[in-house]
C-alpha cells in the first residue's frame, strides 16, 4: 500500500503512513491566481494499492475536485486500487429526496467518485448512516466518539454526565458513557403546534454540581450545542465541554458556544481546526490494517 | 427543448430562452451556511432534451458541482438528452500532461460530465482547442471575437487597429480586422536567453493618431494586457480599448489595464461582470437552433 496525504489533509495523512509504516506519495499542490487547482504527483503509483487520504470541510467543492483529480490522475498511472479516506464527507446530511426535483446530492458524488476510480471510501461518523447505502462500491463509516471521550477520561474527567444535543445524536451519548460511566442523555427537539418554531423539551438531566460533556458527530453553526451548554449551566452543571468529530465551526459558532458557559471546544483532526486536539489517525490506520489482514 | 438557466448564468440562460421561445425549468438554489450546494428543478424535464446554461467562472469547482447536480438530477428525472452550455470551461489551458504525474483536469472533469448525463457541451472561446478533442461526446467552440469586433463598430470604432496581445491570440486579431478594416497585429512574447524572464518583442505597429482594441479570450491577472496598452500609448495611438471574451479579472486587473492607458474594457456575459457589456445570447440561440435543425 501506498498513501497520498490530500492538499486537504496533509497531517493527518502523514499520521497514517507513520503508523502503518508505508509510503507516501508527496504531491506538488497550488492554486492559480484564478482560483483553478493545480495537481502533480511525485512519485510512481503504478501497480500499487493507493490510499488518498481527502477530507471534504468547506471549501467542500474545491475539496471533493481535488479529490477526483487525485484519484483519475492516479488509475491513468496504473494504480491497481484507490481507497479514499474521506474524514469529514460533505453533502451527506440529505438521504433522500424529500422535495420532487431536488438535487441527491450525495448519490451524485458517489458516482462521480466511481468514475473517477474510487474503489472503497472510509469515512468518519457519517451524519446520515443510510447514504453510504447509495454508493457504487464499498463504503463505510467508523465511530471517532470513543476517542474523543477517552481524551476526556485521560484528562481526569471520568464520571462527567454525556449528553447529546439533539435525538439524533443520542447513540453518541450512549458510547461515550461507556467510557465515562457519568450516566448519558439526550434533548429532544420540539415544533411548536402554533408557530412552527423549533424548540427543546424541558427535560432534567442529573449534573448539579458534575461535569458535563456534549457530544455531537458536527458542530456547524453551534446553535443546537449553545443551547444544550445554556441548559446544563442551567441546571447546575459545574464544568460544561463540547466534543465534536467534525468542528466545521462557521462563522461565530465558536464564540456562541463558550459566550453560554463552555469551557472548551474539543474536535478531530476530520477537520483541521484549532480545536482538532484528538486525531483519528489510529482509528483510520486500525481499518486500514484490518482491510490488509 | 426546454432550458435551465444554472445558477452561475440565471441571466444569460433566460436570454437564451427568450430568443428561442423555449421554456425554462425555474431552479430553487441556495447555498447552506457551510458552503453546501442546494439545488432543485421546479417543473417536469421528463422525455424532454434539456439545454443546461452555466458557465464555470471563479469559483470554478462550486460552479462545476453546480453542473453535475443539475445534469445528474435532469437525467434521473427522465431528461432525454443533456445538452451543457458552458460559456468559459474553466480547467482548458492544459491540453495534455507536462510532467509525469500531472493531473489532466479537464480531461477528468469531461469524464465527470458524462457521468453526471451531459451528452453534448457547447462552450464559447474555449483557450486551447485540443481540450474538446478528448471529450467522451460531442463538444465544440464557438468564437465571440466577432460580436466583439461588431460591438466597437457600432459604436463608431470602424478603421481601429486589432491588436492581440500575444501570438497564442492572432486569430482574434485577424477575426476582428475583418470587422473593423483598420489593420492587425499581434506581439511577440521572448524569453531572455540569461535570466529566463519572459518579455516582449520590440514590434512597431501602425497606431499614431488611430484608435487600436486589444483582442483576446481571457483576462485573468491583466499583466498581459496592461503590458499591451502601455505599447500602443507609447507608439501613439489615440485611444485604447481593452476587449475579451472572458473577464475574469482577478485581483487589481481592471486597475492595471486603465492605469496603462485603456479607456474602457469591454467583455461578455460569458463571466457576467460589470464590464459584460456583450451577450453571447445571440450566438448560443443560433447554435442551439442549428444544432434542431
Amino acid at each position: 500500500m501506498i498513501l497520498i496525504p490530500g492538499p486537504a489533509s496533509q497531517e493527518l495523512g502523514k499520521k497514517i503512513a507513520e503508523l502503518l509504516k508505508v509510503k507516501t506519495v508527496d504531491l506538488v499542490f497550488k492554486r492559480f491566481p484564478d482560483g483553478e487547482n493545480y495537481i502533480r504527483l511525485e512519485g510512481t503509483v503504478k501497480n500499487e494499492e493507493v490510499t488518498i487520504v481527502q477530507t471534504t470541510s468547506p471549501p467542500q467543492d474545491s475539496h471533493l475536485l481535488q479529490l477526483f483529480l487525485m484519484a483519475d490522475t492516479a488509475k491513468d498511472l496504473g494504480a491497481k486500487k484507490i481507497v479514499a479516506v474521506v474524514p469529514y464527507l460533505a453533502y451527506s446530511r440529505q438521504d433522500k429526496r424529500f422535495l420532487s426535483g431536488e438535487a441527491f446530492s450525495i448519490e451524485t458524488i458517489a458516482k462521480l467518485l466511481k468514475t473517477a476510480g474510487v474503489d472503497q471510501l472510509i469515512t468518519i461518523n457519517v451524519h446520515e448512516g443510510n447514504v453510504l447505502k447509495k454508493f457504487p462500491f464499498l463504503a463505510q463509516s467508523i465511530s471517532a466518539i470513543s476517542l474523543l471521550a477517552e481524551h476526556f477520561e485521560k484528562r481526569g474527567l471520568e464520571g462527567a454526565f454525556a449528553l447529546a444535543p439533539d435525538e439524533g445524536a443520542k447513540e453518541y451519548a450512549i458510547a461515550a458513557d461507556k467510557i465515562l460511566h457519568g450516566g448519558y442523555g439526550w434533548r429532544h427537539k420540539m415544533r411548536d403546534r402554533y408557530t412552527g418554531e423549533i424548540g427543546f423539551r424541558d427535560d432534567k438531566f442529573d449534573v448539579k454540581g458534575k461535569d458535563a460533556i456534549i457530544f455531537d458527530d458536527i458542530i456547524s453553526t453551534g446553535g443546537t450545542t449553545a443551547a444544550a451548554v445554556k441548559t446544563l449551566k442551567t441546571q447546575g452543571a459545574k464544568h460544561v465541554y463540547s466534543a465534536c468529530v467534525h468542528p466545521l465551526l462557521i462563522g461565530d459558532a465558536e464564540k456562541k458556544i463558550l459566550d453560554n458557559g463552555a469551557e472548551e471546544i474539543v474536535g478531530t483532526d476530520c477537520v483541521p481546526s484549532h480545536v482538532s486536539k484528538v486525531s483519528v489517525a489510529p482509528l483510520i490506520a486500525n481499518a486500514l490494517a484490518e482491510k490488509e489482514a
